[in-house]
């Protein structure tokens, strides 16, 4: 087969754990009921963006993979007979916790996981308070959809880490997401971040040749603290191998997209645009210093 | 001074040697007129893009450095009182070539030398015949107008090299560019590849918190052998360090584009989204790899 569909399950999230998985599986059977081969999930999407405080109370909402979640998940994908790409909190042993995404295979076996190796933390997103940055490097994951590079919202903004999942074979970049405005930011500001985001991502597709999936949750959160409320900008997107939108989402609105990727582009836009050819390696070893002064 | 005003020299080249680089002095001193300090010469801005065919009488086009036509921009930089980014065929020895950009400083003197990395060959842009890579290094080059990261055409496709300068502490990236379309291209194929060509290089500038300036010529150009004519798609711009499109020209007419630039934006974006704090540095060696495998 030389197409492959894939659906991008947008919504927003509740503190209603078993909810917001009902909310999911629901969506994943439209998105099957529309052909859909492999589905994949926002960030964290099984809980709210629970960040936006530090609170170790929160550590509670993590659990070991294979887990009790993890067990939904893959039974889903037998069941549905669909390759998935989920996004959960993972207790590795106690006070060592990941921001992990799951790939289950059609047969409800886990294909691998990819433990988020850029944390960020700014204010309303102190991801460095819970999650450790990830040891499984840039690997990616096997399935019988392809090979699958796939990585986790603050790398987005990483050149590297979409080279270094291009250059072990990824046929497709996928992100799942979780992030969003502060309201009190000024409407031009709001525009240029989601321009941002949405431009530097694509950027990774066109330097690489591949296609890239970013799936994003919608809805407001607000800071339990009284601090940083978010606003979740959607716009879940997928971007064909010169960077060209394919389809993107809504800002406000919950969304099953089935999007039908070409998989023989890449190698033909590789053939035109011949960049990993030209990679002058030999001079990019300062890459791997903090700066160089 | 917080801000730096930046001319963009956009205009189409032809086979005289000596218009073209009087039509240069013409919009270089409009620029200084208009109160530019820094100013941003084309690709190759004097003669055609040579690179259609493969002819080894086109070596007679370089030049030494310090040469003939180097001291025409150096005296140009000197009376005009400005730093000028230019780009000149360089012959280092016989049989030796390089494609190399020239930054003069106000009074004159070489601040510096960008000698081409990452050197394409298409059909129509035969550069290996005529450029040995660079071997300089991705370096920036000090001006009194800052430090600059200049880079090449080709190189701008490269999320490495643009990395590179940034960790050398370069503040504006730079990119004079000769790049253009098969007239026999599809609309559509043109639209990619135009808004790939720009969405790459603000990818580049979002990444490194950097403003990004990129200069190319217009004008039909054809291949003497009557295979690949060429229509360069101009389109200079100037991106902020969000990537935000602060100037854009068009795609066919000769054009002086001013743009003041906010030197202090950098650092207050860069302190919003801190990328560089991030980097899993430990974890970039392969990026020194050709391929995985």
């Amino acid at each position: 087969m030389s197409t492959l569909k894939v659906a991008l399950l947008q919504h927003h999230c509740t503190a209603d754990r078993a909810a917001n998985i009902a909310r999911t599986a629901l969506l994943a059977r439209q998105a099957k009921e529309k052909g859909a081969e492999l589905l994949i999930l926002q960030e964290l999407h099984t809980s709210l963006y629970f960040c936006q405080v530090e609170d170790v109370a929160n550590f509670d909402l993590a659990e070991p993979i294979p887990g009790k979640t993890s067990t939904i998940f893959s039974d889903l994908a037998r069941e549905l007979d669909v390759v998935i790409v989920t996004s959960l909190f993972e207790r590795r042993a106690p006070g060592l916790y990941h921001n992990t995404a799951v790939v289950f295979e059609k047969d409800g076996s886990i294909a691998g996981k990819y433990r988020k190796m850029h944390i960020p933390d700014d204010p309303g997103f102190y991801e460095k308070f819970y999650f450790t940055p990830g040891d499984l490097g840039f690997t990616p994951i096997d399935t019988s959809v392809g090979r699958l590079g796939v990585l986790v919202c603050w790398d987005q903004w990483y050149p590297e880490a979409a080279r270094l999942m291009a250059l072990a074979g990824a046929e497709i970049l996928i992100y799942p997401t979780a992030i969003g405005w502060t309201p009190e930011d000024p409407e031009d500001e709001k525009q240029r971040q989601l321009d941002a985001w949405l431009t530097v991502q694509r950027g990774h597709a066109i330097a690489n040749g591949i296609p890239l999936i970013a799936v994003n949750r919608i809805g407001s959160e607000n800071d339990p603290s009284g601090g940083c409320n978010l606003d979740f900008w959607g716009n879940s997107f997928v971007a064909g191998p010169q960077g060209e939108i394919l389809h993107r989402s809504s800002a406000t609105a919950q969304e099953v997209a089935i999007v039908t990727l070409d998989k023989g582009r890449s190698e033909e836009v590789r053939r035109i645009w011949p960049f990993l050819r030209d990679r002058r390696i030999s001079n990019y070893q300062n890459l791997i210093l903090r700066y160089i002064d």
